[in-house]
């Protein structure tokens, strides 16, 4: 009887990978990694050059998503046959053999393995290996430390009403946004409401190929990458003495 | 000319430790770590084993600060010399050799290596080698994901006004309380009064020898150790579609 085990790939670089993980992905003679119908992937590449020889790959490709606007019932229906036509793929191979699960970052913050990992629950054992989270890698790649004494974060989606993002924005120290995308320009506003847009920087493929960082306010003003994060980093807050 | 490397040591397995930072650390020489006085050191014991047979030590012992209250200016000044100190002593031995740092968690993440970084901007080259931060442990001790969909997440200091820490844990979806320790029964109240005291966990010692998880409801009232970490788990907010 093998196992399931997710192994979190850290922000990219391959060099960040935790000692753990990079023993079992070498070591692994199955290897599964989500993957967007007809890419390489991202997952993958982090891995390229690691895998054995003889190691047989799964990609789990996710459905294809044009006809049918994201977030509705019926994309939510297709999402949830897709993971559980996984999860019992990977169950039934796990019968006899480990299986190695790659996962972007940490597995356990914004990861697609639980979607998995619910679904196999009582049927299979599980183990999950943390990594370097894909925010880690953005700040580092700015060389500022996102926070320090008492400072608040706040992890935000771009995805967010711009006045919960606002709301947010006012009352943490530091701050970090995901999945900006084409909500940009809104994240963007928001910032600018909260007065903020001045501290704000912009991070693409942090740690990995391509890196860049720069100040938001003078990035382009229209769309950017999906997994762009934006950062805003905290000034060491003091709170007043108390009792 | 040598550089100064801090090496993010993640939270507390040294199988978690980053592979570059790993081969770092095996290859230093000289190698330098905070500590209290008199201790020997989370940052030392999660290297045990790991240090060349002829590397050389230097433990930056905190000042003792039993007579001068935290957080007083008199305290403050004798931090700020402390650092001024070691950023003086290790710029000497950049000098002619590499100097390895070892931090907790992520340096970058309300780490101390800044304060000498700070100061040894313009003298010396320094590099920064991220980690697995200890929340990220700490979420991974209960196998739960911390955030999913798009959950937001607050990071907070214990040792905030407990009407802050309530505003916070009103207004985000997953929760992660640091520096928790005497101020424990505050932070409980906040949970309570926000009606969130159910769901949270209280995570001692993640990933490291001893780990301690458990619900925060059936754990004692008193004090807990200073570095353990209360969790809230985030549900995989979906917001309204928009537009």
């Amino acid at each position: 009887m093998g196992k399931i085990i997710c192994t979190g790939l850290g922000p990219g670089d391959p060099d960040l990978i935790s000692v753990r993980s990079d023993r079992l992905i070498r070591a692994a003679r199955h290897v599964a990694y989500f993957r967007k119908a007809g890419r390489r992937g991202q997952a993958r590449r982090i891995v390229e050059g690691m895998l054995a020889p003889e190691v047989r790959e799964y990609p789990m490709e996710y459905p294809v998503t044009t006809e049918l606007p994201f977030g509705s019932a019926e994309y939510n229906q297709l999402l949830a046959s897709f993971y559980d036509d996984w999860a019992g793929r990977l169950a039934d191979l796990a019968t006899t053999n480990d299986v190695v699960v790659l996962c972007e970052g940490d597995p356990l913050f914004y990861g697609s393995f639980m979607h998995l990992q619910t679904r196999l629950q009582g049927r299979v054992e599980t183990e999950i290996v943390p990594g370097i989270n894909g925010m880690t890698g953005c700040w580092n790649a700015t060389g500022i430390p996102i926070t320090w004494g008492d400072d608040v974060l706040a992890v935000l989606m771009g995805t967010l009403p711009e006045d919960d993002l606002l709301r947010h924005m006012q009352s943490a120290d530091a701050l970090v946004v995901m999945k900006t995308g084409r909500h940009l320009p809104k994240v963007r506003r928001a910032l600018e409401r909260a007065g903020r847009l001045d501290d704000a920087w912009l991070v693409e493929r942090g740690t990995m190929p391509g890196q860049r960082v720069m100040r938001l306010a003078e990035s382009e003003t229209g769309e950017c990458p999906y997994f762009a994060t934006i950062l805003v980093h905290g000034h060491g807050r003091r709170p007043e003495l108390e009792e």
